[in-house]
């Protein structure tokens, strides 16, 4: 008898590589954190709670068992050194694009999302980014640092070309990023109003999603270092993900921000266990 | 002077079992659940937190002081011996369905309902089950059991003669759960939309009324075995059971699956407390 | 090199005392409270954790930065002695309107309201009241004591002249009491409808307005003595609150009952910062 | 059939009041408690947990199951009215002394015992205490108040007739309480050291046992309003108990300040109902 | 580029099967439990937090990176038949144990050692067991199941054939238990003294180890379905363990009744690791 | 009337810096910690509930308030950059040394100690370090890093001159660390025993004393990063601080790693206030 040495995945995402059409991988950094640290736990805690989860989806009607996913688990990454971090997630990024595979990525802290945008912008240099979160993450620096959780999405708006930043759920930031924003991006405050108009105007443009889970309320989702009350709901942010079922060309996607250790209840894990499901089947799907 | 032992009721239900119209009971079995058991502990912390709670409802306008129930307590049941459980669970409501008198039960896991609506369906053949859940809870059978908290309204189902089950609230299951669902009966996914034409045509029927707590969104009810985000508010809930007075003959009531030990804030406990309040003072309006 | 002892305040709450126009003092009084204690820890707690909040609001679009506030930290008062403790309360305040100030107390439990009406209305003898509470607190008497937290606004309500109490979000309390304030005064339950109304009436009239935290629903406030399913939600709160920027004459405001330790995710404590800045913003917008 | 109330008792404490010859009851009273509250919901949480608890004690090789224990429950108290939440407790103790019982009090905070003691000094003038505990509590006053759980050994003292108080464990207080105990009484600093000899000479006189679980290291005890590090250990608990089995008249005990809330993982409740077994035990022992 | 799956072992625990002495497994089963459940979650917690262990152990002075051990994880057991789940364990055991190694099993409840016990005296018909645990587990049945975590250690000894049960630790049960014991086998209660002799006089009898964590004090091992204050210190269990090095000829080992979530600072669960590395160890040396 | 705003300190620690001897400042650093973070919080959490604590130490038998102690505050450091917060705690520490005082620092994770230790020495070239933890910290590099929590003091020993290291309690390192220990410096393992004679041979020499927490078991002390089974008991580690009264020349100390939110009892903090007290009154004691 031959035994394997123990296998731990994202609910049925058990794909070999080679078959898999979307990879998902976790970063397990929170470096530049600046209250509540502890996302770096994320990643195991989603695939131990995961076994839970069903895996069809009644919101999309699709079923995970029916695509192919390989879920590599944590990146191996020193810890502190922020810079060395981001190469990482930059090197996996580029062989999984080379590859012709689609990025699941997840947090840590929101700075991985500069990671990953990093390489995506090479491969497709008109790409957008439809951002869902509590804070604004536009600052030129934060505490003294140009690459912090604070400034990530200002970095990558200015490493995109032709395409552009499309925020939602915005309730938290300096008053000079608000009216940063006001001039160059598109800026949707408290709620995901407009979500059609931009998947209607984006719909053949290459799209990556990134979706900082404290946009929605710590009502339903604690277990983040930053809880900002005056979220938006869980239905909200499902119906904005199915609103997305109408872009043609999403290439990637992150989900960043569950810090699981301060939800005992567990639940917020489990909420972005079905977000992760949600966003698994929109790669798919959109393919 | 004589001290009387310590008597331990829900909120104002102290009333003597033979003057009593309401019996509530309370069963401690969590065997058949598959993530977080637990629920097991329900019965003493509702008591128990009740005393907090105003026996006054302001949605009924009505006062748990007005009318006469009996909480028997906790069933004493053998742990792990589900057939066992099962069968004390149908003795003690034929007891009391030959008393005249209505079972109002406090779980434990889901299952204990197949107990109860055992007895029901003997005493009014033609019964009716509105059922609230997060789960469809309608597998033929489950981890190789036929008997389990996720086929239970299956094997409930199977034994109504003419009436039929009315689930609310539904946001998970298997893909084939939902397919049988559409076929046989009604169900009304993600919200309590079309409870006032249940409500209108069951009007003169028999009906019983379960709910499994985890309808309720993770936010307001953490306290559940396998919360499941995307669910109903509390008013949303409240405002079923209000519109549940439409119906001229209750005959029974459930709720089940609240596992306190998973809330530390207690919430989930007073959520709870409240749900029976309404509960109760539902099954005495409609005697 | 000389080093200063820590100053603790809340969030850019740092002005010095003759310079500002707004004095933040808490309560560290529970002794009343029937249930749960523990609000006595809300001061400290807010203090600390209000670090990581925006000093800028995008709801008012006010930044906390341009006005002067001097945060004074926890009254000092003997545990368990309820009339020193509210002739404590009635001093400061006092002193404070002396110096033609506004205060914006920290409980607490609700019974500090008590002190400091009794000094509003000696300066304002047309005071009116707002107050969101999920609870009436309109008792006469409660365990046998005439002030507590349960009967602290009938006692409020006792001392205006020509003024009255507006209430709002009210769900929970004895059916007596439900009864006078449908005779007495304006009682809205269940959310906050009607807040337009009341502000327009209330225009150009002295105002003083009580939140109790509890009036939210405990998805989102979880952290408090007796927390009540059926709330409103942190949005319903915020609109309310901007709302009563249609007030010219709001005298001073408290806001009442986080009992920090009830929640292990800290998230309440995040809430109560939030709900104070845009307090502290519209104590000085109103000026 | 006839259902009887549900019935909450200690494990195994079940008699029925006119055959007992102990009799327990709760004291929900935690209002002059200087730090975290919450001692109030002790008894409560003893009597559910019990049930996990054996009657059989290894250490007495004594079983509950072969003495008779009326468990009569909270006692029915204002609160927030300290002198008569303790006129309450007098007159339960008199009833009971009176009937030629034992009483067995668990608190709530450790001022409960002054209610009891206060009746205890008239049936038996020479009465002493044996006192475990983390803090001297030998204040004239506190707060302001001469009644506190900070003065209430030094006011039992004063209430003694030629019996003495003897103290163990005691590692925090001001430094003039510990000079008074030098004066006055035995006291025995950090540990239990020397209850040999207060047995021996205490063998036939009258003797109150007050035991405050924070005597216990907050390792093992941390459900509690002022834990201290530095406490005895469980087996040191013990053994003191088992010593104590020297005495021949222990006339009555408690065992006051489990604040249960603050341990989530219960072990605090757990440990109380094993020391509330120990002592029921001994006080049959010694009839 | 090729990714593999996730892989996720105990702390350095990633041998292939073939090569390994050692073959970690662990079992997902509470169905018996009689009070908290949830020991279902030791696995995945104890793999996930060893990676803060270090491989060292001081200790032993032996390194995990030196010796090969496979962690094959979890079994896929159905949830609530007890029957079934012994079969599966019984079956893993004997294949590994035809190969030649020995298992290293995780509860997982304390009956799981009988689905290994079973296999192991058809290898080894002259077993001995040293059993370390708070309960005696010798019941002859429980609440009417004749398999069952009370009854499991008496049912494993009716197995031995001429080899013998020793137990340590020892401090709950019932009256007849400790009667039995007393009569039958080596029963140390409440700590480990008589360890030497014991080693001693099994130096070269085959010897399974099975360690129930609840015999640690619940101050260091919180994290359990039945805590029993009262315990072994670490240091004890520790010393224990190194003195088990004097065996030689230990078969296998397991350790059971880690309930992660019950513990919330995460130090059960960081103590079943450290037990673990030594156990593993220990096989390992004494091959 | 003028109110100060307000001051929050250490119990009795509210000297003016000029006529203060000893220092307290905190810094809210734990950017290289490898497991769980959190430690930033421990100045705030514990100058908010030492409230609790006496001021008069029964160990040393001295009293806060008789001496000057000036707290700062956290210092206000850039989160995330390593060598900019290690400057900073230099350039503090250098300020307080030329006033002749001694700093009393609180962390943070232990590489604080590398900022303070590289101003002492530069005072006192032949300065010694006394060292309690549970980890050797003695690595050179770790996870890519020559400056770390987990290589502190190896780079603190390599900047001594004469002077040398003394660790106390280390039970977790790479086997390397724990050859190197026993060829360069004086390690006791698992315990506090010789510090006696240390103590005796450093007798008059300049001792800096750092104190990381984790050397308490985690039954004690579960509020840290990296909690290790098998440490010392608070009782040692008072009785450890009680015979360093025997050096004359304590320069300076440090305690750290207290992570506060990872014990929701929060016991920790309690722990780490006594501790403080204890090294405040022996610095003192010590001028």
């Amino acid at each position: 008898m031959i035994f394997d040495r123990n296998i731990s995945v994202f609910q049925s995402c058990d794909g070999e590589y080679k078959e898999s059409d979307v990879v998902i991988f976790s970063v397990p950094m929170d470096a530049t954190c600046s209250f509540r640290p502890g996302t770096r736990f994320a990643g195991p805690a989603i695939r131990t709670e995961s076994i839970v989860m069903e895996w069809y989806s009644p919101y999309m009607e699709m079923d995970l068992k029916d695509y192919k996913t390989c879920d590599i688990g944590d990146l191996d990454i020193p810890v502190g050194d922020v810079e060395m971090d981001l190469d990482i997630i930059s090197s996996i990024t580029k062989d999984i694009l080379n590859d012709n595979k689609k990025t699941m990525m997840i947090g840590g802290e929101h700075l991985v999302t500069y990671g990953t945008i990093r390489e995506y912008v090479k491969k497709y240099p008109d790409l957008n980014i439809i951002h869902f979160d509590a804070h604004t993450d536009l600052r030129d620096e934060f505490l003294g640092r140009k690459l912090s959780h604070a400034t990530v999405l200002k970095k990558c708006y200015e490493m995109l070309n032709g395409g552009s930043l499309y925020q939602f759920g915005i309730r938290s930031g300096d008053k000079s990023e608000f009216e940063w924003a006001k001039k160059h991006i598109f800026q949707q405050k408290f709620n995901t109003n407009g979500i059609d108009e931009v998947v209607k105007k984006l719909k053949d443009k290459p799209v990556y999603i990134t979706i900082d889970l404290d946009v929605l309320d710590p009502s339903i989702f604690p277990g983040t270092g930053t809880p900002e009350a005056g979220g938006i709901t869980f239905k909200e942010l499902m119906d904005a993900i199915l609103t997305m079922r109408g872009l043609n060309k999403i290439v990637g996607a992150d989900m960043v921000e569950l810090s699981p250790d301060y939800d005992p209840s567990h639940v917020s894990t489990q909420v972005a266990c079905k977000v992760l499901r949600e966003l698994v089947l929109l790669l798919h799907k959109n393919k």
